[in-house]
C-alpha cells in the first residue's frame, strides 16, 4: 500500500532506540492499495516514512480515520486526538487517578504531552502548576492554557524551594516529562500516597549525567508510586479520551497549542527543536497540503 | 496503663526518624490499667518502650491478642504474625500482584521480611531467588527456606551481570529492601510491566552516597512501576493474611527464622546487628519469660 503523507509529528521517542530507524507518527491518503481494509482515497494514520510518499507493509499500527467531525488533521497525527492527548488522559485519569481538588505537578508543561495533562487536570477540578524553559512558555500556560500558576525552571536555583513555594501543601501528583532533578525535587515534595507518572525524561535524554536519584527513603515513607507508561497500552480507556476530548474541543474548553513546521526539508530542524526545548505544544511537520 | 514486655523487636525505621523517640513492636502482659478495653493479665501487641515495663498512653496502636492458637508471643511482636509478616505479605500480593510462575527477586533476603515474601512467593507458584550478604545465609535461603536459588551480593562485582545470570529471562517483581545499586541492577533486569514493591533501602540508611539512581528511560519503556508502601496501610488484607499464614504454620509449609538475644541489655548490640546485616530472621529481643 502507498500513501501520501500530510502531517507528521516528531517524538523524541524516535531518536533513543539506536540502530532502529523508525518513521514518525503521520497522517496520510492511501494513493494505491492491495489490502482490502484500506481503499484508495481512505484517510490513515500511523507509522509513516519521513517522507512525502510511504510503502506500508506492517498494518498492525495503521487506522482508518474517521474525520467527519472537521477538526484539523494534525489532531490526529499524534496530536490531541491521537498519542499525545492519549498518553496524557491515560498517565492522568488511569495512572494517576487524581481525586478533585488534588495538586497537580507537570514538568515541560508547554510540551505537547504537559500541555494537555494540565488542561485535563483543571477541567477535572484539580490545581494545576507547571514548569517550562522560557518565560514565553510559562505566560502561555498561565494565560492562554490555564495553569493555576507556572515558573521557568532555568531561573530557578534550586527545584526543590521552588515547589515548596508554588506548592506549600504538597504536591498529589507529579506528571513526569523530564525525570532529572526535577523528578528528585518533587519526590521530596510529594504528599503521603502521592503518584509520579513517568512519560518522559527530557533531560536524561539530552544528558546522561542527569539521571534522577529519588530519595528512596521518602518513597516508602510516603508511600509513593512512581510509574512508568506509554500511550500504546492505554487502548482500554481510548473511547473515553475520545469521547471526553472530542466534548472539550467541541466546546472549546481544551486549547490546542501546534508547532507547525512546512516540508520534508524542515524534518531535521524540528528535530533539533524537540531536543533543545524550542517547541511550544505539539511539533508537527506539514509534508503537504490535503 | 503498663504492661510487662516479654520480647521486642528491632526495626531499622525506628532509628531512622531524627529527634524522635520510638518505642519498639513488642508484646506485654498488663499488669494494671484503668482502660475498659484492657484488663489486668490480657496479652496485648503494640509500641512499648526499650523497658522491662512500660507506661502505655496513646491506645491506638494496641492491640489484645488471642493466643489461643499456641504460637510463641515473639510471632507476634512484629513477626511472621505480626507486621514483618503482613509487610511480607501484602507487599507481594497486594502491592506487586504476582501471577502464578512470575519470577521474583527479592534481596536481603534471609531479613524478617525478605525470607517471608520468597516462602510466599514460592507457595504461590513463583520462582524465588534471593541475595543475602553471608554463605551461610545464602545456605539458608537455599537448603532451609527452599529460595529456587540465592547469591551472596558481596561476591558479586557486577549486580547487572549477577541478576541476569539467576535471571535469564528477566524479572517480574522485585521486592527491594535495600535501594542502591541493587535497585539499579533490577531495574536494568525487569521484564515488561514489572513491578518493584520498595519495603526497605538498608544499603543506604547506613551510606548515603548509595542513593539509587534507577534508570528511568527503562521504567517508561518497560512500565515498570516503583512503589513504597508501609505495613501499616495493608489493614485491609490483614484478615487474609492472619489465615493464611496461620493455616500454612500449622502445616509446616512456613518456616520461622528468628534471631533471638536476652534482655534489655542486648538491646544495642540487637540495632546494630541489624545495620550490619547480622540478623538472620526476625531480630527478637527477649526481655523476660512469660
Amino acid at each position: 500500500m502507498k500513501t501520501r503523507s500530510f502531517t507528521h509529528t516528531i517524538n523524541p521517542f524516535c531518536a533513543v532506540i539506536p540502530g532502529q530507524v523508525i518513521g514518525a507518527v503521520g497522517v496520510g491518503r492511501v494513493v494505491d492499495s492491495r489490502h482490502p481494509d484500506f481503499k484508495t482515497g481512505d484517510l490513515v494514520s500511523g507509522w509513516l516514512s519521513w517522507a512525502e510518499y510511504t510503502i506500508v507493509t506492517d498494518y498492525q499500527l495503521l487506522q482508518k480515520l474517521d474525520v467527519n467531525m472537521g477538526f484539523p488533521l494534525s489532531y490526529y497525527a499524534g496530536g490531541v486526538l491521537g498519542h499525545a492527548g492519549l498518553a496524557a488522559y491515560g498517565g492522568l485519569f488511569k495512572v494517576c487517578k487524581p481525586k478533585k481538588g488534588e495538586k497537580v505537578f507537570v514538568s515541560a508543561a508547554s510540551g505537547s504531552v504537559g500541555n494537555l495533562v494540565g488542561q485535563y487536570a483543571k477541567l477535572f477540578g484539580c490545581y494545576v502548576v507547571g514548569c517550562a524553559g522560557t518565560k514565553e512558555k510559562v505566560d502561555l500556560l498561565k494565560e492562554t492554557i490555564g495553569f493555576d500558576a507556572a515558573f521557568n525552571y532555568k531561573e530557578e536555583t534550586n527545584f526543590n524551594a521552588a515547589l515548596q513555594r508554588y506548592f506549600p501543601e504538597g504536591i498529589d501528583i507529579y506528571f513526569d516529562n523530564v525525570g532529572g532533578e526535577m523528578l528528585e525535587a518533587a519526590v521530596q515534595n510529594m504528599n503521603l500516597f502521592g503518584r509520579i507518572a513517568v512519560c518522559g525524561m527530557i533531560s536524561e535524554y539530552t544528558d546522561t549525567q542527569k539521571k534522577a536519584k529519588p530519595d528512596i527513603v521518602q518513597v516508602i515513607y510516603k508511600r509513593i508510586k512512581i510509574e512508568g507508561f506509554l500511550a500504546i497500552d492505554l487502548n482500554d480507556i481510548y473511547p473515553e479520551f475520545v469521547s471526553t476530548t472530542v466534548q472539550y474541543l467541541q466546546t472549546d474548553k481544551l486549547k490546542v497549542i501546534e508547532d507547525m513546521s512546512y516540508g520534508v526539508e524542515s524534518i531535521p530542524s524540528a528535530f533539533v527543536d524537540i531536543f533543545r526545548g524550542n517547541n511550544i505544544g505539539k511539533k508537527v511537520v506539514k509534508i503537504a497540503e490535503d
